[in-house]
């Protein structure tokens, strides 16, 4: 039995129907154990979640160990960023931990196992590269975002300081004081309490919520026009596929090559 | 007098406008007396409340036989949704009730009558279904959505929950707080109380709110584009069942023809 | 001079520039009065605006005049909505008010000048006009709302008028309610309150939110669809009133002429 | 060296890569000084600042001048609106302030400064070019909105003034707290209060709530719909420039030449 049958019983094992049904119900069990593990236990049932704990870690490691030797060609495995994120959780859960400290790290690593669910479930995957895909053309209105949150930002942090430091402190506290306005979170409070000092201040919030909601707005737009276009074009090439129609360039040589024969034949006549 | 004649007696009396108009009349009566018996009363309006509350049901009751005595045939009858409804409504007011207890529930069965409403008028009957109908392909985005919060929650029930364990308490309690974050209620409060022990969980609301309200544009742009893309289709298939144009590749077929005679012409002079 | 020559005069007088310009900036300052008389104000003001006002109601009164002789059939005047309202906006502000009670209502009469500022600009006339005509399709999609409102507001009133009766007295305090809910303002503290007595009416509030969340996107979604169809359609009709292009059935008759005529010829030789 | 020389040199070291990746530097770290001065600093620090500030208004200065000496037309230069707006930027920089009351003021300056991010980074500049195209078409909207906003003030201040002065004293004040009550922000105490003396002024603020609400809405659509036919239609003229197919006219106009050459045939023989 030599290295190629061994990878090719393991590409064999990891295609098994069994195998993938396997893989996702203990990916279930992790993440309800999660879940679990929030709630009050007894000593009793802790222990028992522990051990269980333990089994999904190695079943975890046995499945990666699978999938890696499956492969065909080892440099590959690594270049896809699910397998990546894969054995870097089950590398995490190997670490032995002591420390009563690194006990809540270790707690929040196993919370990860749970993004293991859109690993497996291949609509999620597509789900969440289309997020990701419609991410990069929002940046230039994410960065516009940014400098107007920036210059508010300054502006209250200059201005309203002395009045509530708490909200005002410096530019990063002001920013999440901004963002609290933009989701109109008790926005009159913080509006009221300004307006005591300077009675024109509502002009700096109503600005405010006016141009991050008009970037908001514009931000939404762009994403539903690409997502749009990117239907259309699709709906079109689906049509052009199914239903292979003359172009009417065809139909125009088709009358010219008519045109050169009827007139060929008036010459000669 | 045979079984079919009254059958179709029944289908008679069933299709009469008459019948029609007084079912939908008796519905909303029984609609506002659900209505007014959230009003305190009088003992005598109360007792007038029961009296009308019992011929209701016995109306309903001879309603409900008359629809499935005009059912040509009796086994599609429980197949339709809505009959089953209607079914078990009438059959629930039935049982008699002397227990306190349960005569909160028999008032809360009768609060279900107005959905009958939506039984009988087919444009809500219609709306509802494409309500319906579009939910399954909202499945995943629903799953992925369900798959965040139950990230977050395990996050913040295990690092908030020493903080605040009312909101924080375990897994559930932890989503509901989610829940009412992502509405933006009061949720800089839950923030700020965190933000005293953890400086940084601001990070956690943020990112929170972005990837819900990403999840929640995409759901929202999913829909929209398939009522669009639906909506498009069927004024495509509306446009060409009005104007039946020749297709090019019947130009084409044609052209074909007249090339062959020419040639044919061709040939022979 | 008879009749005629008076309508006719009077009709010049409306088209005139001169006028409108004047009519509107009476109708401005009519406007800006109304805000005026929210201020604390000195006899002195009070009683210049008093006379301001009983000024404005004379021009109105002598501009409808001019309208109305102005119009060549008089039955078709009281026709047009805005005629209507305009009459009887400076009607009843011609009526003497002596009690002080009633001086309330002279004010908020005097509001609704503020209206003729739509009447007058013919671009905010269409505005509202196309706002009106997206209302009735979205009828049956109100009506589903409403019934979810009084299904849920019957179900509160019953269930939780013991806890707080000044949230859900009756069914109509308990819809304000819930329309409360559905904008989240304070949601949650409704929802705790009755969570201390009933563990699980979370559900309530979330199936709520749901709901109507839901119904009111696929409201949204109705107008838009409407409103691009329509826009669609104008640009199809444009697009074909610019470029007259033959339509392929008139290619394709002209094909079977020819068709017909390249038989004729193979035929007689 | 001529004035000639000068400018083309001046032009060359603007078009230069060094020059504009370090005016871009500059502009960053100008943006990162108004944040840094908001925190609490040593005298050490806010003395080094001070001399950085002054630097970076140097080399402001140099850059506006390299950039108007560079540009062939001097009276082009001031046409347009960013040269205008770096300009007074650095003019107001250059006044020397001694007064504390307005340091505040020249702090305030400086933070404009971030504005030109915007100027500099040519995909910004497009996006706002592109929200202020958007504004003039949406303006009827505004003017509508306005006018619902005043008529509902208006009614609000002659009827709450007597109930809370604080938020209905006048006729902005009560925009204002109009304004609040569409952002649903602590809406329900408003009302509340009010409905303790008017029981029935819940419909003045659902009515509000539904107008204002339906005229955003119409708003929102109004930008969507036109931004999506803008796209239809560059991506009509992309597809015209990329496939040019012959039309239906051209291929008509070689039919009738085809007929009319059967003819002639026809009539010759």
């Amino acid at each position: 039995m030599d290295s190629l049958t061994i990878q090719q019983n393991f590409e064999r094992i990891r295609s098994n129907k069994v195998f993938e049904i396997g893989v996702v119900s203990v990916i279930i069990t992790s993440a309800l154990l999660v879940g679990v593990k929030t709630y009050e236990l007894q000593p009793t049932s802790q222990m028992l979640l522990g051990w269980l704990d333990l089994l999904i870690t190695a079943i975890f490691l046995a499945e990666i160990t699978v999938r890696f030797v499956a492969e065909p060609e080892k440099g590959r495995f690594f270049k896809k960023g699910w397998n990546i994120f894969d054995s870097l959780v089950v590398a995490v859960s190997l670490i032995p931990i002591d420390n009563s400290e690194l006990v809540l790290v270790a707690r929040l690593v196993r919370v990860f196992r749970v993004l293991r669910m859109i690993s497996i479930i291949p609509e999620l995957r597509m789900l969440l590269a289309s997020l990701i895909k419609a991410l990069p053309q929002l940046g230039y209105v994410i960065l516009l975002m940014f400098i107007i949150f920036y210059i508010y930002a300054a502006i209250g942090a200059t201005l309203f300081e002395s009045i509530n430091p708490v909200l005002w402190g410096d530019i990063s506290i002001s920013m999440l004081t901004l963002f609290r306005v933009m989701t109109f979170e008790d926005w009159t409070d913080v509006m009221y309490e300004t307006m005591a000092v300077y009675p024109l201040s509502w002009i700096f919030y109503l600005t405010f919520i006016f141009f991050t909601a008009f970037a908001f707005l514009n931000m939404v737009i762009g994403i539903v026009v690409t997502v749009m276009n990117d239907e259309h074009e699709k709906m079109l090439q689906l049509e052009a596929a199914q239903h292979p129609e003359p172009t009417l360039q065809e139909l125009k040589d088709q009358l010219t090559r008519l045109e050169a024969m009827l007139e060929a034949q008036q010459r000669s006549s």
